[in-house]
């Protein structure tokens, strides 16, 4: 991408950050100098506060602390508090959401639960072109609970939400597209059909603000470590409204989802709240860093945060589209900023290409097959500047 | 416990130190002054090499390297890579393991797999009393899979193992007794009936050598975080023969098991090896933790690390049973070495405030009701002399 005059000006954009009421937030990350990190949506960028976390959990508290450190330092807590914290941006309960193994692993365990809710229904429907774990687990949660799994376009999934339907299974925030779903609409579909909903929220939770309660969401899962910086592979997340708790069952009966673990009794039964969507011993250096990860949204208004996001999105696409047109670039995400997550993605024939030469120049986003373009905006760290500069590199 | 006139000295003890030939492994430890630690079979000590491997993951490869690490670090192969590590530990070949989720998430993809090979037989047998995982996931399994599941007293197994069993699950070596199976027995007894065999080897991965190749066992799994010393649930671990690896197949169909992941394909098609016992993306802080905690084993010799374990379950034995005579304790553990594990275990009717108590004097073990003193040997960091001064103390 080539610098040129432009209708927005480097200058607009220095007095955009220098009003942002987050511009604060950025000095909560370790930013490589001289990069434009344009990948959050894939690997959320490096929060301060992850380092001492992790090194106090290693040096003290395993190396000095030992098998004591399961209570004195709580980390037998950590799901639950991790989980409370992750609530809080995703609008549920604290007790309705709990941190534990990887998304797919909590997919297969909350849809398990959703289908055993709805016996008498034959059908999982989700959308063709969603994350592939999705269909992938809900396929095979399909085939071993003697359901069919519907993978409709995005166009008719509302008229596909019937009266056969067991569980819909939707990502918020498309991973290809960045098309934002219209949770509240959907949800209501899908209970008035008498079908339960699942959503998925790697590409919502830290990015914008979603009102699992208001929308009395059934059941939700994501990752710790998209939007939510809590590092490579963290845990992830898996909700249930507490309406559900007392009833959900899953075929992931590990220990440490048991009433009382360390009572070592014969038979499992699971706990009393959601505790029951753990199965084995927690992740706790993963833990720990995504709870101290988590402590960078410590004050940050969720509707200011979108509010920044959508226009870091705004932005982008007209510079885009100023500086490089008929160039072939062509946007791929929705143009309206209320159908669209916090990322832009363009097709381009030389895709790849393209995307290793901005790397070498400092601008990091990443390709999507066969020629997706995709670049997300982390709006916690990325200035309004840093679109202008990623843009004219 | 009180010091006293003893037929084994302390001296004696400093002796089979100074002629220890794993003494050198000690010192890749970082143990608290002033602590005996016989709690490793729970949670492994500190090694030496993991604060600046995970230091180094965090600011380096994370902070820096961001999402290009995935390739750049290592990351995507971590699984492989920690699986080959521990491999050589249990007598596996390199491609046969790979590090990934918990032991219960591993034992129900094991145990998945296992069944789909034996469709015709209706049992799944275990042990009573195994460890509660164990058990609960393959009642779990047992009832999605329409098998029945059956723990037997362990005098019955061997008769038990006929025609109508599908799959063996046992742990090597109990988590309260310490008993030690005969591998080599159950596993061709299993074979001649027919059956597979799932062996937990999560107390015995870093005690003692194994030899799963030799054994033709079919599958296995086992934790990280004990004698591997891989930190607070650090990532766990599944072994399948290899003649399995095609035709493995369970219902966790994560993307990351997929045989072209980054092709986000519409239909799930399993990796042609190991991989496909991947769900979702690794944890790799807990992967480089593991990974980094395993060079501790760097020029061990497994059979000196179990003469060792032995010497010092003997000596504890014996300097138990020669100061405390009288005052209640029970050996509950084997009192043959062959038929122990690197644990002992007393009964004893005050079996919390003495352990409470010991935990107060600096020595640590733990308990498991509601009589049981556990006390872990871990050889690869315990002196001789910490044996004496634990009784002494």
């Amino acid at each position: 991408m080539t610098r040129s005059g432009s209708f927005i000006t480097r200058t607009d954009l220095a007095r955009l950050d220098a009003e942002d009421p987050l511009a604060f937030a950025r000095d909560r990350f370790a930013l490589p100098e001289g990069l434009i990190y344009l990948d959050g949506n894939s690997l959320g960028a490096l929060p301060r506060a992850v380092l001492p976390a992790v090194q106090q959990t290693v040096s003290d508290q395993w190396g000095q602390g030992l098998i004591r450190s399961w209570n004195d330092a709580g980390w037998i807590d950590a799901p639950q508090r991790v989980g409370a914290r992750i609530a809080a941006l995703i609008g549920a309960a604290p007790d309705e959401v709990i941190a534990a193994d990887s998304t797919s692993v909590n997919l297969f365990k909350a849809l398990s639960a959703a289908l055993r809710l709805r016996p008498g229904r034959s059908v999982i429907l989700g959308e063709a072109g969603d994350f592939p774990t999705n269909t992938y687990i809900s396929a095979s949660a399909a085939s071993l609970f003697a359901r069919d799994f519907k993978g409709v376009e995005t166009h008719d999934l509302m008229a596909q939400i019937n009266e056969q339907v067991a569980v819909v299974v939707l990502t918020h925030v498309n991973y290809r597209t960045g098309r934002l779903h219209d949770m509240a609409a959907l949800t209501q579909r899908a209970h008035q059909a008498g079908a339960l909903i699942l959503w998925d929220l790697c590409h919502t939770a830290g990015a914008m603000p979603c009102d699992l309660s208001a929308n009395q969401v059934d059941f939700a899962v994501g990752c710790g470590y998209k939007y939510l910086n809590g590092g490579p592979g963290a845990p992830a997340f898996v909700y249930a409204a507490r309406r559900h708790h007392a009833v959900l069952a899953h075929p992931l009966t590990g220990w440490l989802g048991h009433d009382a673990p360390f009572a070592f009794e014969k038979d499992y039964r699971p706990a009393q709240d959601l505790r029951r969507m753990i199965a084995g011993t927690p992740p706790v250096l993963g833990m720990q860093a995504l709870e101290a990860a988590l402590t960078a949204f410590d004050g940050i208004d969720l509707h200011a945060l979108r509010a920044k996001s959508q226009a870091l999105t705004e932005i982008f696409i007209a510079l885009c589209e100023q500086e490089l047109e008929g160039q072939g670039f062509a946007l791929f995400s929705p143009r309206d900023p209320d159908q669209r997550g916090s990322q832009v993605s363009f097709t381009h024939q030389q895709a790849y290409p393209i995307m290793q030469a901005l790397i070498a120049r400092g601008v990091i986003g990443d390709v999507r097959a066969p020629d997706i373009l995709r670049f997300g905006f982390a709006p916690l760290y990325l200035r309004h500047v840093d679109v202008w500069d990623a843009v004219a590199c």
